[in-house]
């Protein structure tokens, strides 16, 4: 099990504080994230539906799912295995049966049909028919939204979970490594991206890497205009930046790192764009600690760069860690202004500055974890431009390429 | 471009008319499969709300998304520019903005606040809330479910697609040779799903793989009890069963794969396990043809099993082809009892039959395409139990282990 049976009665019984608190008495967990948290439960079964029950009054959460995965589930969570409900195939991807018919009639069966339920409205996986057949099937509930409750108390994470993101972090390092030894004219992006996966699956020699959330990004050329187009096997060529946007996963943690290479002789408008998107990240860095807000991190960005004549409309990061596809970011706390959340030790974000112009953009990023007295990152790889081979074969020197 | 501009006015031609079999004025599309099928725009942006909008009296859709995926959506979708909609980033992951209230304000500025909407319940990106907030903002409009209408028509390939997904199932052979050459005892487990990984986005020399909508699934030992763990770092052992499924993937179009590995001798049981899945499988595909029912495919394999004493819950395949994380099925016909969806050449299945025993599990797969008279596969992977090293560098000769 990735955490000791107190680390996960912890995150219940703080759960349970928050149902309190909002007055929900049971809640109905989609998001596989939150389910994993509460559970241990990890399997990729989340294309069907599936649900984490926590009930204020008992002190074991159900897991409902279907029944090719209740092994699964049995060789994962922490409790006891009759807690485990399997429903049969005849529910998945039926014209006349689905899932959540039978996860109103189990919770009708076991006495809970007339109770106030939290369910994650927003959740990917909790569908709009979802909700409709839970609805329909529990006539006598009360239903109220409760899609951040869980993900709120993973903001602050345990000293397991910062472990497990600090590898998550030296994966991210080696794989950023491989893509910016990988990168360079006359490369097929999908053999960058290929290059990229496997140093993110197969991790360091102490520890393996799981899948992240988001697949490598890769944006070259025109397309660095926009983030989140994927590779094809175009060849790169001499003159194009290539941003290279991935993460490092360990046991579903996530540290994200962003960097730039540029084929070739970087633009003086490129080299510019590195030192300004570079000094706005330091700034924003600095500022980063215990009891300072969210927005105020964006503002030492802001002001950074607009010092140079440059805005971004977009925000600036995001909290991170726990997740599944097709998302690495928490949904809850946002680097931007307006987000008043303030940071506590052991929130951990993702700050992923870039500007981006009609013709050209570039990122650097950090994942960084708040300290007793102010932050530090989990990768550690220089901020600044990548420079690699335009002629296949050659790599031009800072000197040559008149740096 | 994936496809020609009259293939995409024939699929818009066949939604529309299916739209008017239903009553359907607007549908309103958030599958990123049936975005990228009517649109062509692909990419990794659908962890935010987005959608395309087919208006029955409207030659060209709607995209409307986060601006910051705009410019994707410029260079890969094949309609006129001025139909690109974007949201700003304050309606992104927002307590109070939600990017379907940008959406319902546009319906409403463009004049269809009024009209008879479908939309898709039950798909994995449109959460009960962006039903809810959708409702909220258009108050005078009907909403009906159309969630399998666009997926209904994807189900007959064209002669393009189908040429896709035959370099998908090449991916696939690739992916599984590489899967068969690395396991073996003493190696970890997320090695050989980086070795995997790499094969299925490096492609072949002509064409680079796409990302597959679901990671490398490795089961072995006793995990091979239950399909949808997925990998660690611990080592194979002597003696395990592995089970591998896999797809290749080429511009998201899937041809999944999946095969077994021993390392080491076989027990008996899993000899005729393996025996008897290769018997069924052999038996269904030689009754897969135009005009016969999914049911009595599924019915062959039954038989065949049943003969040596054996049966499988679980549905035996479904209809693949495009998509997204986190499925690469298509949620429309499924390969089992009760399903009597006729068989139509160029339709393309699936066929995942396994037997999973408490100790031991094994699979066969092939996804087939629907020929003229029967069937053809897309991959040509042989049929039988794969037997890797049980000592780190000796491979097992089949004599030795004795077969």
């Amino acid at each position: 099990m990735p955490f000791s049976i107190n680390e996960y009665a912890e995150r219940i019984q703080k759960t349970k504080e928050q149902m309190v608190k909002e007055g929900v008495e049971v809640l109905l967990l989609s998001d596989p994230a939150n389910m994993y948290y509460l559970s241990g439960y990890d399997g990729w079964s989340f294309y069907v539906p599936q649900l984490l029950v926590v009930i204020l009054e008992e002190e074991q959460p159900l897991w409902i799912g279907r029944a090719q995965d209740a092994n699964g589930a049995r060789l994962t969570v922490w409790f006891h295995p009759d807690r485990i409900i399997p429903y049969s195939d005849e529910y998945v991807q039926s014209d006349e049966r689905h899932p959540m018919d039978f996860v109103a009639d189990i919770l009708t069966q076991i006495g809970q049909a007339k109770r106030r339920f939290g369910v994650e409205m927003d959740a990917y996986y909790f569908t709009a028919r979802s909700y409709e057949r839970l609805r329909t099937g529990l006539p006598d509930a009360c239903f109220q939204d409760a899609t951040l409750l869980v993900n709120r108390i993973r903001m602050i994470k345990s000293s397991q979970e910062i472990d497990y993101m600090k590898r998550a972090g030296q994966i991210a390092e080696r794989a950023m490594q491989t893509a910016m030894n990988t990168i360079a004219a006359g490369v097929r992006e999908c053999d960058a991206a290929a290059a990229i996966s496997h140093a993110q699956i197969s991790g360091t020699s102490e520890y393996g890497g799981d899948y992240p959330a988001i697949v490598p990004l890769l944006p070259s050329g025109e397309k660095t205009s926009t983030p989140h187009l994927t590779w094809t096997d175009r060849r790169y060529r001499a003159g194009e930046a290539v941003i290279v946007e991935l993460a490092g996963c360990y046991r579903r943690y996530h540290a994200p790192l962003a960097r730039t290479a540029v084929i070739g002789t970087p633009s003086p408008l490129v080299r510019e764009l590195a030192e300004v998107v570079a000094e706005g990240l330091n700034a924003a860095l600095e500022v980063a600690a215990p009891g300072v807000s969210c927005e105020e991190v964006e503002a030492a960005w802001r002001q950074s760069i607009q010092k140079r004549g440059f805005k971004k409309e977009s925000r600036l990061g995001y909290s991170v860690g726990l997740n599944y596809p097709p998302d690495w970011g928490e949904h809850t706390a946002s680097i931007r202004a307006g987000d008043q959340t303030t940071l506590q030790p052991n929130m951990t974000f993702h700050l992923i500055p870039g500007i981006w112009l009609d013709s050209c953009g570039v990122e650097f990023s950090e994942t960084f974890r708040v300290t007793g007295t102010g932050c530090e990152t989990l990768s550690c790889f220089p901020r600044e431009l990548v420079q690699r081979p335009a002629i296949p074969g050659i790599v031009p020197s800072l000197e040559e390429s008149g740096a």
